[in-house]
């Protein structure tokens, strides 16, 4: 593992890493928030999982988030959207290989030999980050479109995992949207019965209530793939018909960009911070 | 004039423009943040000027101002840090042409044709800004590296226009050191007596006391550039002399990366909020 940046942010540390992945069978780049420490406690974890065509650059540099984090004592990990390099397949457009890994394991070729990103994020990343820093055992997850899908189904997936989990705009329903269509049939093929493992309504429609955890959404009414992407009240419906705790904001004026998550991000740290520092 | 893009962010609005600068002979861009409205009295500017190789968007996305922006009621507009376009003057290297304009007017070609940031930022986007959107009479400056010599040297030569100036990591001393002499060389040619006019450190000297405003500087002790470049201790030293009301703060560990300007820029904005705000 080898660190390639390190600078000081609000009196902590951030810091962009290398490192030799087994399940992608590639070298991947993360970055990684350490707050100032503020007790003997190690802090929590929040993943933040980014959108299309997105590296851990963005959510970095963009999204402000370091600040309350510090604040609160709370590590950030934001991992890269697709397995990277020369070997690893890819398409034209930016919805589909790199930068768009849709956090899922494909079974399909040419991509069942990389594309296993929610096997990295289960298994690989968190074991790494538990190894090489002073972390505790809590962790939450967010993300951001294409992320916030993935935030939804590693916390739908893994029952007791994750104290709460939020999202920005995020793809409820890939099932049943273009983006999802897209992606869904290249790595999992035809078969859309097999979609339903990584789509968050279904996923929450089989879900039992006792496997429920706070659930914080936020979408922008002027939001450009609101209607054909994202429709979070699906999710909403299948929420209330599950009696699963989700908040879901609507935030008029709003649209897909960072200046959303900027502005609204304070508040899911604070949400996660409410079950992450208990 | 035309808006190019439009976010809404932390209740405000995040803009940008492009029009047509007489001063500068091409076509420019900025952008500008409007905070809500708090009350009647029209919001204050404080204007922002980037270092070298950026453009209106690296303050606008990576610094975080917006939220304290709008707490605050402050309007934010950041120019670009040079003319731009084909027809346009350049030079290899990131430190001498586009993107470092160095904020004065240069005489020599062949960048006197475009390369007077200068009066572009002290008349003609003043100007346009009062037009176009609903501010008050009252502006502070505040500028990185490059941008802090521009924000340094704007206040400095114009007594009463600003009610404050502050600076992360600012070149203090170009006279001296090796990116001022690269830059003033071309620029204003090869009579170093010239060069003065442009120096915060020189027009400081020259200064007087009637004329001073308060002034705020950060500085990371880990910034690459601190001994080679900017040495701000240069200037607190012609504070001192001269009794301007200058705060020097070196902040442990921090670098010369957004990360820093980040992490101390909320300082910066209530800084000058004391004096724009009055």
């Amino acid at each position: 593992m080898e660190m390639l940046e390190e600078h000081r942010c609000f009196e902590g540390w951030q810091q962009r890493w290398r490192h030799d992945s087994a399940v992608l069978n590639c070298s991947m780049t993360f970055s990684i928030f350490l707050p100032p420490p503020r007790s003997v406690t190690p802090p929590p974890v929040l993943f933040w999982l980014s959108g299309l065509t997105c590296n851990d650059e963005n959510f970095t540099t963009k999204a402000g988030a370091q600040r309350v984090a510090a604040e609160l004592g709370i590590v950030l990990v934001m991992p890269d959207t697709s397995p990277r390099g020369e070997a690893v397949a890819d398409a034209d457009g930016y919805d589909l290989g790199k930068g768009a890994g849709f956090y899922l394991n494909a079974t399909q070729q040419p991509w069942a030999a990389h594309y296993r990103m929610y096997d990295y994020l289960r298994d690989e990343l968190p074991a790494l980050i538990q190894a090489k820093f002073n972390v505790g055992p809590h962790c939450a997850i967010s993300g951001h479109s294409m992320g916030g899908h993935g935030a939804l189904i590693m916390a739908l997936k893994n029952p007791g995992r994750y104290t709460s989990v939020s999202a920005f705009a995020p793809i409820v329903n890939p099932l049943q949207v273009p983006w999802g269509q897209k992606a869904f049939t290249a790595y999992l093929g035809d078969d859309a019965a097999l979609w339903r493992e990584w789509d968050s309504c279904a996923l929450m429609l089989e879900s039992t209530e006792a496997d429920a955890i706070p659930m914080l959404i936020d979408q922008g009414d002027n939001d450009q793939f609101l209607a054909d992407q994202l429709q979070p009240a699906r999710l909403a419906e299948v929420a209330r018909q599950k009696s699963w705790p989700l908040t879901l904001r609507i935030q008029s004026g709003y649209d897909h960009s960072y200046f959303f998550i900027a502005s609204f991000i304070e508040d899911h740290l604070r949400f996660h911070a409410q079950y992450l520092l208990k």
